[in-house]
């Protein structure tokens, strides 16, 4: 079932580590079909050079195994919680990129530095708050998805204009219209936090909100000019 | 038309590639023909890998399109601009490379601190001001050119001396006598701005004069020595 | 004698120029035949280009040369101690790499900033005490391991739980199951201590330790979760 | 003439780059044969990729051409003074690399933060005074020279035990026994820079003096005993 979608999201995962953003197995891509509900999701530590589109495991969103010899990633009830919280997504992306990893270990947004992160985002990559310790002995892994939405829902951040969050201490999720996109997010992301280190570190302040809406409407929604029809 | 410059234009746009300084379409180089006064720059948002040398958009210096089936750079405002006020200049490159693009965003000009730099530029590359929210919300990139021009007018630099700026919260723009030239001034901007990060992170002051302007003037102008005849 | 367990280390040993943790000859691997106590480890100073299986060097727990043409490399009397104080462990490696050894130059532990460290070591990667004059002037190598040992039992580290040491002013030891584990542990060690320097640099401070428990039990022990059974 | 010593000079130039130190033709390497007086050196300002060892240059110790068709790189007279200075040298370096630019540029020397260091070199690496603007607007390259051998008798640093110099605001000069040996010390020189940037940044003190030693005569003079024999 879903093989169009299995290859997709085989391929998605391999783009993680083109774009140099995972060790060993430290990363995962999925992708849904909204259609039927499914969403396809890397197997848990699984090496990259021996993966394969079969490997993929199909999830319902409740949760369950629907197809797959193996055990799905064990960051899926992230996944799943991203995909019911945030209705208009259809891929999601996790790394433990360098730069980004480290703005989450520091607790700290990504603040919208300059035009590289406008183009991106749509004001700060948002820092969730910790997970209380009932929240990482419960169910640990759903409670990440539901911090991650808490977040966005609480400070007003439309996830359709920053398509990228920190979770505290732990590192990236990213998503997109679908598995590639996500993946792509997760390389920018990761540039763009490597130039806000840079920038931090020289004392920047964040760029004026006339040219970050500038730089996100160019690219971004009716009126963008970026790029070709 | 200018298949020639087409061509080196074409191959001026993958040296950006080459010499690391871009991640997915994020870089431009552009090349002017002064006796027709016809520009030839890279199309908008289009993959370095598809990119072929027939893909390259002709514009004239009054931002009228006059060959090619792709929209110009986002960006083409400003490169004419540079053309118009720089007439000395035969090319023109930008890209978000990540140490001069951090430079920009912390608002900073990148200091003299070493030989390689004067070997590159006489005096700082400057950062030019913020844009104002009227020159945002108007013609944008026209106004990023005005913004470089005035920078290096008002301050009294030369542009043949200097073939670098970082635009304020975006990133650096460099020129030289070709597109090809314009793309090494980036990679070698990049690593005089990384050089500069780890300098000034450590306390570093600027070069004395006298090194600075004996290393310049060794390989530029009229008593160069340095290379071959 | 040990042909497998030679072909193994020399494999290990090759992992860390793949992880690209060495330079030049600046790192070797070892791993221990428990049965019959007999340690194979890479020769001194050989170039990893000219290296060969049979290159390796069979030791006994007592330090004395039972096999090989080589002298084995300088730092064999610390894996020896490792091997004798640490009895569960099945291979050792060392390298210089760039981060591990930063921390271990700035006389400073690794701390536990997020789950990317905790899902590796449980806490922090201590770094030992300074050798005494006597202790370096002496038998040094041999002493090395000694403290090595002192300092995780004289903090009460289960070095089955913290795979990875900083030697103050030298840089790391890492250890595993076999020379395979000890290489890889020895490559995520390298990024946790890059990610470290990257948060301690933003002033981040520890994860807090319910996170830090449930990534590293997540991974590790009996009711571990990740990955395939 | 010296086809063999110009062969030799040719490749260890292209160790430069293998060792990733060079950026466009910023780099040289020169050795001597101490027999006849005379130095192969790299031409000036030719590309990496375009250079033969027929393209090499043969000098004399006072500074004249004997044998090439093109000039020599124009830091040929820094050469000359350090083989005339140190009359043990057979092998001179110098490049623009990264890390050991920026502590030239910050006028530090390089301390010696650990064991990395004193394997290689006996103590810090010592950063030279300015030039004058005499020594500048005078016989430049010979000055620097002078003031690179200055360096080391006025603060009575053994230039056998410390193979490397950093020239303030400009980047470093190493030596060693030939071509090959004084491009490798470029290539521990950078790394050994980096690792102490890393270090000085988390307020790193010096290792003691005694493992200093330890090192340094572990693997130097009639008592090391490293590598094979």
């Amino acid at each position: 079932m879903l093989e169009q979608l299995k290859q997709q999201v085989y391929e998605a995962n391999l783009k993680l580590v083109e774009y140099n953003l995972v060790l060993f197995t430290w990363g995962n891509v999925s992708a849904i079909d909204r259609e039927s509900g499914l969403v396809v999701i890397k197997p848990s530590g699984v090496d990259y050079s021996k993966l394969t589109a079969d490997d993929m495991v199909v999830m319902n969103l409740d949760g369950e195994k629907v197809e797959g010899r193996l055990n799905p990633s064990s960051d899926t009830p992230t996944h799943l919680e991203l995909y019911r919280r945030f209705p208009e997504i259809g891929g999601v992306a996790h790394t433990h990129s360098t730069f980004a990893v480290s703005f989450a270990q520091a607790a700290s947004d990504i603040p919208a530095y300059g035009t590289t992160h406008a183009d991106f985002a749509f004001g700060s990559i948002p820092c969730t708050r910790d997970l209380t310790k009932e929240e990482i002995e419960g169910d640990y892994e759903l409670n990440t998805g539901k911090v991650i939405a808490e977040c966005f829902e609480s400070r007003g951040i439309d996830y359709n204009a920053v398509p990228a969050v920190l979770v505290r201490s732990h590192g990236p999720f990213t998503w997109g219209k679908d598995g590639f996109d996500a993946a792509k997010n997760s390389a920018i992301l990761e540039e763009v936090a490597k130039m806000a280190y840079l920038s931090k570190t020289m004392d920047a302040q964040p760029a004026n909100e006339h040219i970050q809406h500038k730089h996100y409407f160019r690219k971004h929604g009716a009126n963008a000019y970026y790029g070709q029809k």
